[in-house]
């Protein structure tokens, strides 16, 4: 392996040089994303209504389309500091094995106990809430992350939290519910018996394993018939990409550093926090023409909202008690298959993601399973780190193109998220190595069935 | 909280400042280590009877107690940059929490894949089996990080890798094995059917739960009796010592750039390879009378070879194939009791430690596991890193040392060694939540039984 001059293995920033403003990729956004949506009256959501179900900052945040730079609160500066900043690593090892000319770089974000991302928006969410002198927060989680992190950020900031875990990774992931009740967070496993709608969709669908929609629903029911606590999510929402932007302005002031400008930008895409999160100051310059970028999306081919769902109005929750959303959306009462154990199992997507992949300022692909825990198991194997099954899209997308670099001879640089680690996963790897995954993809006429619950709007 | 001028959170050295020298601390005792004994004739092993169990440079490394400086090969180095330097982190937040004036700073070597520091020896010994031509390489593991390092380094390298896991461990940490799979690595529980001392211990003591001196006599024989394979260790040798100073030199060289003097060194002990990285710039500056540091060496009250063992030569393993090694040591038939969940199971010490201990010059505690896991706890809450058992040793005894500065109102520099990341140890932390682990710490009377297997040297 051959060290190119001056760029180090790991590219870290000082402390002082870690941002202090997040920034909001909607100002720069000619075609804004489409407004949340009143259920009832189809009119857009007003900050007051909205602030029966968020805090107050966070709202203003969700609605904020136009303030490009939003001041990082010290307090979450100082959190930040605790994990942060997350390394931008130069692949050397996998370029050499793959024997392509390309350059290939990875933010890595799962150097902290949450395993992933998902805990800078978690300490943004749980400080606005302490801020409101809220008691708690409730949230739901699937492959865990997003409950974990909340946990770690509740459990700084002495908040309680309750989690609804989708039910399928509750099973799938026993020692998830052991990390969160070490920072103090109650867990139920969703859909549940302790909501109305849990116990509604426990009627119509007995034995169902469960899934993002449905737990949203409980939490937010939660939420709000409980006095002091108000509803945090881990992606999806306008607010979480702007805290995430923190990915893309570390990624970019290290890249910058070294004077390395990326052709290529991956991440892997199931609400959207992540990707969003990491091309916020990149697409930035895109939308304002000063710079190009090829952006690509990569989501599991069993559960394709960009590349075979609708843009359209959609449920955000499968009970059906969240606002409307412009997106690209499966339906609200798709649910993978069971088999599917590579998360990003929701079934819509992020609204300003979508607004920009509509505007044709990115891509999108599909992988199937498989081929991700190849690519993940050929990473873990060079580059030493374990990768959570959904970072692992995003590697497999890049081995990709990296590949294609080692047939044409192009020096590409390429940039990819590396969300976290999977170190909860190995009942997943444990089926790749026994021969025991599947690859079921839905078909059209699934896909059909589903849109038929897509809200006339 | 508030933050110090000019110390950062966590200081990470620059690529260029990471150490390309170890540092071997037998070169400034005075009193050597004692060498290892052939069993059969009593007299100090030669190069060559080690040369049939250890790689040839491994060997000279072992006895080697004078070079106080060994080089680190480049390829060595360079995987080093894969995941080094490894952070010293200021506990801004639990010396907060702990209303103390003392300053806490830990060395955090949880941070890659392996979960803790075993990788810093694994590449070194798997390096030196590759340059010597080997097909692969023999190991036992307890906890798992040691194995998991060692089938890391062993994948990157491309070297087979036979892995025997003490059973308990096997059995209390299903997905450590998937881990080590995916590294490409073979696992065996231990004792096995697979070598005639693991027949021999399941016959002396059926139902066994196994201990490292188990696993390690299984190691061994296989690796002695296959074609082109060599026996690799995780701790307990001085060549591992010498691999682990890199911590050490680390932390040292990070704390100098900010003139930070630890008074007080805190390290978890089990078979030694932490505590003796960690110390050994330190305690060579004592060594040499240039500088003075109280140095605490923390193992469970359930294992305490230090604080109830005695200092003598002993066996290595259960099986009495490996050499005799003068050392603190419970005895080598020494099991802990089976609910004992914090690690640090070895019987024995190093050498190097049992020797500086025995000179005076260290310091040793034992703690029992629910004060462990209740330290480990509240670090998690505060520091976000949820901590291995073992590490939590340390973090125990260093809580403690910030509590009497709490009363006295000394104002001390702590440093202490957060070897790695509880993720596998789930199963423990449940029983602590559940409030079903106790805290068995062996007799008098048993620990004098124990004592009887010792060798007449």
């Amino acid at each position: 392996m051959t060290q190119e001059n001056k760029i180090p293995y790991k590219i870290y920033l000082e402390e002082s040089e870690m941002p202090t403003r997040w920034y909001n990729v909607r100002a720069d956004m000619k075609n804004k994303p489409a407004p949340l949506l009143n259920p009832g009256t189809l009119q857009p959501m007003t900050a007051e209504e909205l602030g029966g179900v968020f805090c107050a900052d966070l709202v203003a945040q969700e609605l904020d389309n136009d303030t490009p730079y939003i001041e990082i609160p010290e307090e979450i500066r100082n959190f930040y500091k605790m994990y942060r900043p997350s390394p931008v690593v130069r692949a050397y090892c996998l370029e050499e094995k793959l024997k392509t000319p390309a350059k290939i770089y990875y933010k890595f974000e799962g150097n902290n106990t949450s395993g992933s991302h998902k805990l800078n928006s978690a300490i943004a969410q749980a400080y606005y809430a302490k801020k409101q002198g809220l008691k708690g927060v409730t949230t739901e989680t699937g492959a865990g992350q997003w409950g974990t992190a909340l946990s770690m950020a509740c459990a700084y900031l002495g908040l309680d939290c309750k989690v609804y875990m989708v039910k399928v990774s509750y099973e799938q992931k026993p020692f998830r519910r052991e990390v969160m009740r070490t920072y103090g967070a109650s867990v139920t496993p969703s859909p549940s018996m302790t909501t109305e709608v849990g116990k509604k969709i426990l009627a119509a669908h007995p034995g169902t394993t469960g899934s993002l929609g449905c737990a949203i629903s409980e939490a937010v029911e939660v939420a709000v018939g409980t006095e002091g606590y108000r509803y945090v999510l881990g992606s999806v929402l306008n607010q979480v990409l702007l805290h995430q932007s923190v990915i893309g302005l570390e990624a970019k002031a290290a890249l910058d550093k070294y004077g390395v400008k990326p052709d290529i930008i991956i991440g892997c895409a199931g609400g959207g926090s992540n990707l969003g999160g990491l091309i916020s100051p990149f697409m930035g310059e895109k939308l304002r023409g000063e710079a190009d970028y090829r952006i690509i999306a990569v989501e599991p081919a069993s559960c394709p909202s960009f590349t075979r769902g609708v843009y359209a109005y959609d449920f955000c929750d499968t009970g059906m008690v969240c606002p409307l959303a412009k997106m690209y959306t499966l339906g609200a009462d798709f649910i993978p298959a069971p088999n599917h154990a590579g998360g990003l199992r929701y079934h819509g997507m992020s609204p300003v993601l979508s607004q920009l992949y509509d505007d044709g300022l990115m891509e999108a692909t599909s992988i199937k399973q498989t081929d991700v825990f190849e690519a993940a198991e050929y990473f873990a194997r060079c580059e030493g780190i374990l990768p959570a099954p959904e970072s692992s899209h995003a590697i497999c997308a890049a081995i990709n193109e990296a590949k294609k670099c080692a047939e044409t001879g192009e020096e590409k640089t390429i940039l990819f998220g590396l969300t976290g680690t999977g170190y909860f996963d190995m009942v997943a790897y444990e089926k790749f190595h026994d021969g025991l995954m599947d690859d079921y993809i839905p078909t059209d006429e699934e896909l059909a069935k589903y849109r038929e619950s897509l809200p006339k709007v």
